[in-house]
């Protein structure tokens, strides 16, 4: 199922946007493809780890909605490949993370950590983060090459510190939205970025881009974090209750720590700490800080149209703008 | 230690290599400095991990021996990054190689999944691929970004390639050399052939050269194989007896499977199913196949040198000639 057949958009742009990402997904295929049977077997599961192409679709919107009109002719090779290289960074990202969470389930079929181990789930990231640097370095930008590169750095960063702080109930809010922004945000604020860069929009476009990216990311974020408390298995596709399994604080809990009083924040704790999902479930909704962090993202969201305020309006523009609705009814 | 306390060079050649070899390192680590400290105690584990900095001398002393002096005056800057870059890919792949192969001890100390987590070793891992490409990329050069790109690439499917055959005793000897060339060889030949390349070699020479570069890393990779099987902790800092442990096929038992008649390859088969450390190690001895793999390593070593046989006769050339030598006596 594309976002095309979740989100409202002009038929026209939706129609030629999807022959755009037919084309990426040629060029992300075609850059896996490997001489060894034993790589082509593991990449196999790639193309089912693959879902709604958020990360290529921004890359080309932006690319598009610099533009007074939203003609895909203007988009270029370049975009494409851009658009297959931070749909690989996901893809190896997802893949680890899998490794990390030790989670068995995604998209409704067995991890490959599940399927293959850790050793083959860790090298079969580690060949798409080098197949996702390859490819970006065939477009001979360096530019690009380097954005990206902080990227990734900066996506490495968030999870090494998320890591850190497993188990720390004093995680507050400003380092959530760091790891969150690092780990997550940083890459989808990049894909707009770089997407309206290469179509030649000015600075201060493409770092308006960027800032609605980060906003939507850091809303994105925030509910799927509220969906791994809130959500079922057979719903989502994947496994849930990672989170606090994982010992990971989403928003929800660090604000219901950090605004109790003293007994109330250890009987938190005491859930946390024995796991008890459904209870601390209840106590999260009853006492508001599911609705607290809901409100968040949806003022995320208001933040990143704002962003966007200024780009003219063409059908791509108005796709961004319903994208960005879109994080919160979480129809993608 | 240095190589250069272990391989006779020239002296003035080993000074001025040490002055350049101090500047790499400062490269590496000011790449890797984050301004999270939860990272930065990730990190000083690599500095542990670093070892003879054979990858960075390489690109070094290539880079030297295209030139009818050995001055190292001729190194550029972008000399000493890609020598960070490769120290920092290689240290990628030895974090995460600890974790495919569960090792507790490198270097004499703990692995970093061993102190920290098999999660935070694949973190570590995947920040200094992240931080090697980003690096590589200011240096504004798309064709080491692309030559590079190939290379991980390439190494990760040897590693997938080896994982998968995991004790499947048919593994051939083609089989083997495809593994080690793609695993370890490919990104030593690609240390001579960059640095020649960046110093301004002729296509010819910097083939030359990254032949030289695959052929001692084939040997090198031999000569592991064998230290694993006949070394101890003690004398070598690191886990022994793993390729067995973990069902990876090593040349003297390819070769011994291969060339025994079927109830000897039946005895040999139960040894390795059994992980019979000490009688398979023993047989091996006894029946000539370490001799024989030693051989291959002494003759591949010797193909090294012939590629650089027209090189001009300078100290950069003499040492990469005696580097090769090294390999052998492995007195690093």
């Amino acid at each position: 199922m594309s976002i095309f057949d979740l989100v409202d958009i002009d038929s026209h742009l939706a129609a030629a946007l999807g022959t755009e990402l037919d084309d990426v997904s040629q060029i992300f295929e075609r850059q896996l493809a490997s001489e060894f049977s034993a790589v082509n077997t593991l990449s196999v599961h790639v193309a089912r780890y693959r879902g709604k192409m958020l990360r290529p679709i921004l890359v080309l919107l932006s690319g598009l909605a610099v533009h007074r009109n939203s003609d895909t002719s203007l988009l270029t090779e370049a975009h494409r490949v851009i658009a297959a290289v931070t749909e690989m960074i996901h893809m190896a990202t997802l893949v680890h993370d899998d490794v990390l969470d030790e989670s068995r389930i995604r998209r409704g079929g067995a991890t490959v950590n599940a399927l293959h181990g850790n050793d083959m789930a860790v090298m079969l990231g580690d060949y798409l983060i080098s197949n996702a640097f390859h490819l970006c370095s065939t477009l001979g930008m360096p530019s690009v090459n380097r954005r990206l590169g902080e990227i990734t750095n900066t996506l490495c960063e968030g999870e090494i510190v998320q890591l850190h702080h497993r188990e720390d109930l004093d995680v507050g809010e400003d380092l959530y939205f760091s790891i969150v922004t690092n780990k997550t945000a940083s890459l989808i604020g990049a894909c707009c970025e770089i997407g309206a860069g290469v179509s030649g929009g000015d600075p201060d476009v493409c770092e308006s881009l960027r800032c609605y990216g980060r906003d939507l990311g850091i809303a994105f974020q925030i509910t799927d974090d509220l969906l791994d408390l809130m959500g079922s298995q057979e719903e989502l596709g994947k496994s849930v209750g990672r989170d606090l399994d994982m010992g990971k604080l989403t928003l929800p809990l660090i604000r219901a720590l950090d605004q109790s009083d003293e007994s109330d924040r250890r009987a938190i704790a005491a859930l946390v700490k024995d796991r008890c999902h459904a209870q601390l479930r209840e106590r999260l909704l009853a006492d508001g800080w599911f609705d607290s962090a809901q409100q968040t993202a949806i003022d995320l969201v208001a933040s990143a149209r704002r962003c966007i305020g200024d780009l003219p309006d063409t059908p791509a523009a108005t796709t961004l703008h319903r994208l960005a609705d879109g994080v919160i009814d979480r129809r993608f």
